[in-house]
């Protein structure tokens, strides 16, 4: 009985060090995938992953207005332009002055400018107008939930009252669901 | 010692019972995690793929500057509004005014407005500066490809010239590949 015993304190022992093995492979397999899909991704070594905005030279994003003797004018000191190879911005501590880059949906881009808000993994790439920025970088394909079939009215009292319910942290009353 | 054994097999089938527990969470968990990442998800009848874009009040959108009669009024005669229900654009055809979306990344949005670029399956969300346009609707993850790293200067003349090469429709030459 004795070594029956041993033999299960051992069994037991093997048992924990057998579940702390598959547990902690499952956690590392698990904050593994959590970290890829989180963390700045490093490809290749010529690939990075990075976060793109558009921009354009208008007081919008520079703060300058044409006539501004700096309008257009990026930081490396060549004109803004979007060509077969254009403009971007980025933080030269990632990506010096003069970094050719390819950025699909957008094509080649050269880093020529920087901005108080491009830091890190951040790049702005230039367009020359805002509807461009919009139509061409900033359209998303969504499904959306229609909760509600309009009546071809809207009033500006029906618009106050739902936000106000909403604000109320209430769920949307059924009454502004029926149409 | 009999009873001390049996405590043991006890304490083993437990052992056993919350291994496997333990491990089911944790694939049931990972699993879930992957569903959600990758799956298309299965759409209820009352849900609609739409492709959405952002606009402001502003000219750039509506033509209209501040001080025009019809400044930050929609087609339905409600003001612009970004709150917990704000105003979107839509094809009236589609989405009669008043009907009541919800947009993932965006929120509730009530049909208020209309825009000659806003036919069928378009829609048009509502921001209160271009700025908020840019950060909160028009940002992408995006890999990038490193083709060459700057030195920390760019001058005009390598700008036209790389850009010549590629418009000639050439491949880009190897000197411009090179720091």
């Amino acid at each position: 009985m004795v070594t029956s015993f041993f033999v299960m304190k051992k069994g037991i022992t093997v048992l924990l060090l057998l579940t702390v093995i598959v547990i902690a492979l499952n956690i590392t397999d698990c904050l593994a995938t959590a970290t890829a899909a989180a963390a700045p991704k490093q490809e290749k070594t010529d690939t990075v992953e990075v976060i793109a905005t558009g921009y354009t030279a208008g007081v919008e994003s520079t703060g300058k207005r044409p006539g501004h003797p700096q309008y257009g004018i990026t930081f490396s000191g060549v004109k803004v332009r979007r060509d077969q190879v254009s403009t971007i911005a980025a933080d030269t501590k990632l990506f010096p002055i003069g970094t050719l880059l390819y950025i699909p949906g957008y094509g080649y881009g050269v880093v020529a400018d920087t901005g108080s808000a491009i830091k890190g993994n951040r790049i702005d790439l230039y367009f020359e107008t805002i509807k461009q920025v919009y139509e061409q970088w900033g359209k998303r394909t969504v499904h959306v939930e229609v909760l509600r079939k309009g009546t071809g009215k809207l009033s500006q009292a029906w618009l106050n009252k739902i936000n106000q319910a909403i604000e109320a942290g209430k769920p949307i009353p059924q009454t502004y669901l029926e149409s």
